[in-house]
């Protein structure tokens, strides 16, 4: 069933409409600006065109997916903050206290919390959205993180996320992610797809000290022989080395594209969920916008293998869809262009070609 | 007279304050994430505490000063466009159809359009600040671009602007300019306080082909030999080899710095204006946000030498103060984590150390 669902929501990626990017492109060239010297902001107003089918796409209603999952890998000294730390976050996400919820207010988006498999019992919340899958996946260093089934379980969630929220108005969505130890999964599926040495993709996460970053490559490296997931196989990677957030990041972005969506990528937990979805389906992979490139060490690695070009570098590291806040202002920003400034021949400003 | 002014200007810029930086620092460290995950925002928000004196700094007013000034040396091949589109982009500008208008309207900031020395006689509009210096430079292949005296007429028109706007409300000023054949003057500049070779500086601009960046190259070795300027004394490379706009760019940094307020540079022209502060003012320098780094040869060059590091790398070479209006966003988020995030404390989470 849920199977069917997620090979269904595949199916209906389409590619980008490559007339709509024409006529954008052709906008572009005539604004009143050197053709080309908004450099990357006209870019990405051309692939939001093509993304949307919209030759002036208008981002309006914004929405920041933040999901939540606990790693039983997390008991092993990879982080640099406890597990419990999880659960509270959710709540200040919902108190609205976050770096996250700040930044989606300055950049105007709604922020939709996600329980994907948060190990602890999540009081009831208006804006709290229930799709746990278990409390915490298993440790990925003693066997899988979760069955298969869960995997498909944790897309599909994603994909339904999406579908809700696009009965409230959803014309660009940004992923997030919290969820203690979660960067050592997220460097298990970056290995296993990409094939790079452990501690080439290995950082210090949250901040963890020498002898935690030890620990980490350590972990990483139990977890890819006792698992041995199949880089052919993106649900065997998810299942034996992933976790529920990233699932369900991977499934928000399958169903983004399915309805023709921009995704903002965050930092480095979504670009391995990036990695997922665009495993399995390619067709995603120009439906995605790098943000930032987070100073975890390995980021630019995946967005690499990914053919992504992150848009900023703060060195942030922090998560939660903080990084594609600020990436969803720059690709309203590119949209505005499009379809705010005036032509050439509306200004009457003399084009370089009638010089 | 406008001596005195310019120099009681100067005087009035004090170093920013150590102690509200450190209240700032402190609590970058109580927010509710690992210390530093924020990356340049922490640090952004800590100089522009220390800038302001507020250890929560708000940014409510935005300004954007778009100076416009023509070139006499624009008459010799440097630029894609001819010397008319200064003034046919000073109506766009006015009527709201130009990428800075675009873009100050997702920020939240208004812009202030300058009359420096555009040469024609634009219509007065109420929108429209007329501090026509004179109707373009003298071409800098030739002889010095204008008097020392109007050189010093420029820099306090910067600071008049600077003071009417603070009296309409103004937390933050990005700056941005307009003028035809304006990077020649830029670069010239930049050779001039640099040192560094003519080739090393010269781009190409707007977009000049080959011919054009061979045209500009030898206008800029030209103007450093005709005028010989000394890099000893920013008022005689201003007057020398610079523009009406670059000075009252310049001018706009020394008056925001004398009164608390951080500025956000954007490209090429008004980092070359920021050289020229800093060379008049060393200690206006930690007031200064570069937004980012233009497409434009040299550019990385001359922000190394005013030691600060752009924020943005999207390949713009528009200028107007496009770069800036999307730094301004960046410093108003920083300063919003500073004020609005939940505290360990306040949130109930559990702090690393206490892990």
């Amino acid at each position: 069933m849920l199977e069917t669902r997620l090979r269904e929501t595949i199916g209906r990626i389409a590619p980008l409409d490559s007339l709509v990017q024409d006529e954008a492109r052709a906008r572009q060239r005539a604004l009143t600006k050197p053709p080309g010297s908004l450099g990357r902001l006209e870019a990405l107003s051309i692939q939001i065109a093509g993304i949307t089918g919209q030759a002036l796409p208008r981002i309006e209603h914004k929405v920041i997916v933040t999901m939540a999952g606990d790693h039983g890998v997390a008991a092993e000294g990879v982080s640099a903050f406890p597990q419990e730390v999880t659960a509270q976050m959710v709540s200040n996400f919902l108190r609205g206290g976050a770096a996250v919820n700040v930044l989606a207010r300055h950049t105007g988006a709604r922020v939709v919390v996600v329980d994907m498999g948060v190990a602890a019992d999540l009081a009831p919340h208006a804006n709290l959205v229930d799709h746990k899958i278990a409390p915490g996946t298993a440790s990925i260093t003693r066997g899988p993180a979760m069955t298969r089934e869960q995997a498909i379980q944790a897309l599909t969630a994603g994909i339904a996320i999406v579908e809700d929220e696009l009965a409230k108005g959803l014309d660009i969505v940004g992923t997030g992610d919290m969820g203690i130890g979660n960067t050592t999964p997220s460097a298990t599926i970056a290995v296993a797809l990409t094939g790079r040495p452990v501690a080439e993709i290995v950082g210090r996460g949250t901040g963890v000290d020498d002898a935690g970053l030890a620990r980490k490559i350590q972990a990483v490296a139990t977890a890819m022989a006792v698992n041995r997931p199949d880089p052919r196989d993106p649900l065997d990677v998810l299942s034996k080395v992933g976790g529920f957030e990233i699932g369900g990041l991977a499934g928000v972005m399958l169903g983004a594209a399915a309805h023709r969506r921009p995704v903002v990528l965050d930092g480095f937990i979504c670009t391995a969920a990036a990695m997922i979805a665009v495993g399995l389906a390619p067709q995603v992979a120009p439906y995605l916008i790098a943000a930032h490139c987070s100073q975890e060490r390995g980021h630019r690695i995946m967005l690499d293998w990914l053919q992504l070009e992150p848009f900023l570098d703060l060195d942030m590291r922090l998560g939660e869809g903080t990084g594609a806040a600020l990436g969803i202002f720059l690709a309203e920003a590119a949209c505005k262009i499009l379809a705010e400034m005036a032509t050439f021949g509306e200004a009457g400003v003399t084009d370089r070609e009638s010089a």
